[in-house]
């Protein structure tokens, strides 16, 4: 629940946490913007509530918790004698609450291909910088922070690193709202033991269970959930949907939809565009997982053989059966999928293109290459993970697990 | 998740009970319909996560969770020797699987909006009768009991009364959802003392204390949420906008929109167009909360005056404040209001009433009226509960708290 | 778990909060004082683990959670600007951390059992006066704002009212170890609302239907956890084995105990004994649960016959039936009950004494005649909570709801 | 909470599960037996209370939490198609629910310290053949099953191998008692995926990352509470307290002791005095951690110098410094120890040995070596974990973690 106090104190209800503090009355109008408010309507899992039917929470609530587990963090980290400014403190609370605020409709499914030329969080600059004239200077130190461009590396390390307050919410978020017991993560306790040393964050010795419980269930959360087979399917119909519709409107036909979401379907936009034309951004700023999905029940109807079957099942839950490999998928085997497809829906060797789809997922638990999680001992030696972990080796933390799917339609369609 | 054992048995993962269990392949054929499927994309609490961000979740859930509560307490009284049929077993699950079928976009906030001349229930009725010609005949006896229309009353009241397995559910899934910790009921402590004699539901005494508790739970949840002031506000506005849509749709202009919400915007069917027509039970069995909200993200930029402010209000969260008081607005309060929002926003005084809106919301905790909730002693004895608790007595249980709601825009809109 | 930082920093684990830090060289000392040790081994609900096997919790840990919640408030209260300086926050702490460190073995339910002449509260004073000896002077703010003698009323209400610190810890922790749900109140909203007003403790409006409910939750954990009736049965069990064993003392026998014990069976202290002479606090300063249950365990071996008998049941949960009435039970029951047991167990007419047993157990949810509690609203009006609630009115809230218990043997013992 | 309906049939609260339903009237009984009662009163986890003061369950609430799991385990494989009779069903529910009825005070830390020639397996074998004498031949089979000793291996491996219902309830209860989040697992989840194959118990490919959930969990607790170094230094010093009363009862002093302590302080009994002597099992069916507890209490004030320091400082929680090395500890560390305690409490070299303690403390997360857990493929594969796991490793789930510790007293002693 929201109550103010005074103008603009808020109190957020969030399941996981019990109560969210806003004290900062820039926070407060921050959130208030219609970009952020625009986070309401954009799914932080993206179609994953087809498998896991409570994970419909959103980046907008994602985004304010992991901002309330920033302010804990910084607490902490004065309490333990680290020094930053009020400036630094807001701004850094300003680069967790933005961080995803580039996002597109069902976020990561879609990255790239609605916006094909620009990455979430090139987009996120381009947001930033836009809020930078309406709230002013602190957004250059924001934008500092969130890009690593700031000498405290600690304070970027707190929005993006393999520990930061990002993935510390989303874990424990994720697997409340999905019901995934093992995924819960000790958010308080990692927070409780988080250290700086030469600027950068580390973690105190004690804490070194809780971190390889934490990377264990990230791991879990990954196979269990992110990567669960049938999101995938339900991800590569959503892929195949906007690919289709895309080539149907550069054909020239035109397909429902609202007017902003038709723009970004016709047209390739460019950075270039994006800065020449500042009415581009208020456009993607208004797009959200309403525009696509009401496109695609509409679709589900429309003439096109292709797109109607593809966005029938999306709408009916009528997804595709996946396999999941160790080993790459064969053309042997990729080839006698199309041919049984083929005959099923009577479809062209083009069109089948867009029901048997394959490809790869892969996830490690952890990349000590770039910069690991730092472990601090009392006689002040510093340790990466990998090292001191009994269980978790290097060599099993830096495996790459990566896996090979295929997908295909169940059975002829039901097109009652 | 989902996972299928043989070809039609399903775990669920639900966050509220951790695992549901689907042993019945005629259950599992209905959750896969796409009537059912629907329910995915109506949200119990229509526009609740304006207050309480997590409370996403759907008709579908629920509906889901429900049944899992009627497996449960048809094991405990089938275990207190109390007899039904497996038929009779099954056709219940079916009554409170389908309970809220017919349910449209955003539920109770546009009840009887969007078809005027049916109400929920008569809709559901009418699906299953439709459903029945795929599913067969035991579809009349789902029908009985949801209507009441079958002897042994306790099914029907597992259904459908003052401890209906779908309140069980409901309350404590809008709890989990919402945060409100308060509102948390012990269903399985209230299942566990269900009893039956001469054919009605009742509680052993020992129950006493938890219903009480589920009595008060239910009004906190009435008051602080589904009555929550910012709720009442933003519905009020929802159903404005459906209202000037209407009319505008009347007056012959051509809004965007799928073409089942032009439809039914266009049209005031009545329950014998659905049974002359039966394609129009399956458009409406298409409608759902995108179809509504899309609209409005893109009447926010129509040409008119009151519905694109009505609309963009609601899209940028820039609700309207509203007052609760305990007496009826005064007429001289009313139009005081609508002369400043008038001079402000330059409305016609047709117009203004779009904007300045009154009304009441009442809540009885409990209606002993009709049928109440019957305690079992250990001597045979059966009292209401009105009559037994110290502390609800029936003066208390009986009134019906009734407070009065004006809801009018805070402030020039920022239409930048 | 304990964690030391620095030299006297703790953190400590409780399952009810996750985390509690304890940042007060001073508070970490009196925690480790051997007095406050002792509580580790008082559990809180004396018997009450005999019908809810995980109410094991003990006045040590429910004291740390009440001192958690009070730094909590007193956070909050000072956000909302209210003043104290640094040595009335810390004897505040003081005050609710030793609440009850004059509690003896059993707590309430060998309340003037023990030791006859004195409450626990005046044992509580004695303790504390001892310890100002130790610690100095902060510890006659403590007493003040413990006994009610300070200015600031609302820090002797946060430590003793019915909105203390006390009774919000308690009830959560109560109802976390015995597992009844019902009895979860939102301590944390309770404490955000918190306001002073004329330097009294006050809730803000919007808080009223959280403490109704909290209200409603103590109710419902009286009468199904603190006055079950198998609880009920034990405790009185407990009174008669102490009595008798009084009894047996006086008589010139000499029981198994320790030495501490021993002292406290044999003589009637009064409050000057223990003011003048100090060593008798420093042994009552050791007794606790286990000084009385061993003695329990080795006299149900004992040649007296009552003492071994009632002793014997106590081990072996073999607990007295107990029958609750809205009556005072009749002589004649009385009467019928004593002669029925007599013939069974070859009693004499006082022996009976110690095995019929009958009572009256008594709860009011509120009593408003002393302080209530009273609810601010935004125009500034204070009302008492029986004032505004409309279901909870004055008349339901004022009401003592009184039961009357008689407990016996069930059946003859088994004595193998 | 424990209600009964019928004669026999009881509900428990459980705050792990809720409810557990004992529907068995044989079950009922043994709970009722004074043996199972016993378990009430000693602690799962020793003194562990001592570093989390919520630790206080007992093997009485762990044994039925188990045998609820059991039930649970029972109803997946049955409803799965493997077979075993109505006697092999109540047989395992006897082997799980008296599997730790040998467990004397303290468990594990006293283990084979009170009776040091029999372990807490054989005494519970002493245990169950005599139950049998009194409950019939069921317990022949309950006997089999829990020694193994029976075709169907699963029932056995239900009650004791690597995933036995003992380990999923404790890991889960001593996570909640102890309030260490991320020792959570998800035991319904790991029921669910339970299978049987050529006798043996395996678990579906998909319970995998919960399987590996489940040995990380493990270990983590392990270190982080079973083996935390407070708790060993509570261990240690419980351990030196028995040591040394018993060296002195056998010295011919007569110390404080309920009857039956001092029987097994002053004699070294042997399996075969056990079974000539039935009344010796009688004796230990009533020793619990009150008897040992007490005594130390009482032992704090006794002339021994040594008994008594050792005593008080348990007493007081004035634990031992614990070091806890990765290598061995070094004979010149433990002189260098030993000398400066012997000159702070002038002990003499004998002495010192009772306050300088040292030795090591291992863990291995999984033993595949005997027999691991086998996960089942949908081709019908048997594959261990650590082969299938590709992050936990046959190299790192071979290896045993061993820690050396050594504890002394932290300075002079506090004896006020």
């Amino acid at each position: 629940m929201q109550e103010t106090f005074g103008r603009k104190k808020k109190i957020l209800n969030d399941p996981v946490y019990g109560f969210i503090n806003i004290n900062d009355e820039l926070i407060f109008d921050i959130i208030e913007h219609p970009w952020f408010q625009r986070l309401r309507r954009i799914k932080q899992l993206g179609l994953t509530h087809l498998v896991y039917p409570g994970a419909l929470h959103t980046r907008f609530h994602h985004s304010i918790g992991a901002m309330h587990l920033m302010q804990k963090a910084l607490e902490i980290l004065s309490s333990k004698g680290h020094m930053f400014s009020k400036d630094e403190r807001l701004a850094t609370l300003i680069a967790i609450l933005l961080h995803d605020i580039g996002h597109g409709p069902y976020s990561h499914s879609l990255e790239k291909k609605i916006v094909e030329e620009l990455s979430h969080e090139e987009l996120t600059l381009l947001f930033l910088e836009r809020l930078k004239r309406q709230f002013g200077e602190i957004f250059d130190l924001a934008i500092k922070i969130f890009s690593g461009d700031c000498s405290k590396s600690f304070l970027h390390q707190l929005v993006s690193s393999q520990l930061d307050t990002d993935r510390l919410d989303f874990l424990k978020r994720d697997s409340y709202f999905t019901g995934v017991a093992e995924g819960v993560i000790n958010s308080d306790r990692i927070i409780t033991m988080m250290e700086v040393v030469s600027n950068n964050l580390v973690i105190e010795a004690k804490g070194i269970y809780s971190i390889e419980n934490f990377i264990v269930a990230r791991r879990l959360m990954y196979w269990q959930v992110y990567l669960h087979k049938t999101v995938l399917s339900a991800e590569q119909m959503l892929l195949q949907v906007i690919r289709r519709a895309k080539f149907l409107f550069a054909d020239g036909n035109d397909l429902f939809g609202t007017a902003t979401l038709k723009l970004f379907m016709k047209n390739r936009f460019t950075k270039n565009d994006f800065l020449n034309n500042p009415l581009l951004l208020n456009s993607f700023g208004t797009l959200d997982d309403f525009d696509v999905f009401t496109a695609i029940k509409e679709w589900a109807k429309c003439d096109d053989h292709v797109l109607s079957l593809l966005c029938q099942s999306l709408v009916k839950r009528n997804l595709f059966r996946t396999e999941i490999k160790n080993k790459p998928i064969t053309e042997e085997e990729i080839e006698f999928r199309k041919e049984s497809v083929i005959s099923y829906y009577d479809l062209s060797p083009d069109e089948v293109n867009y029901f048997v789809l394959s490809g790869s997922a892969q996830n490690s638990a952890y990349d000590h290459t770039h910069e690991g999680i730092n472990i601090l001992f009392k006689d002040g030696q510093l340790l990466d993970i990998a090292e001191v972990s009994d269980q978790l080796t290097a060599e099993v933390l830096s495996k790459t697990v990566k896996k090979y799917f295929i997908c295909y339609p169940k059975a002829p369609f039901d097109t009652n």
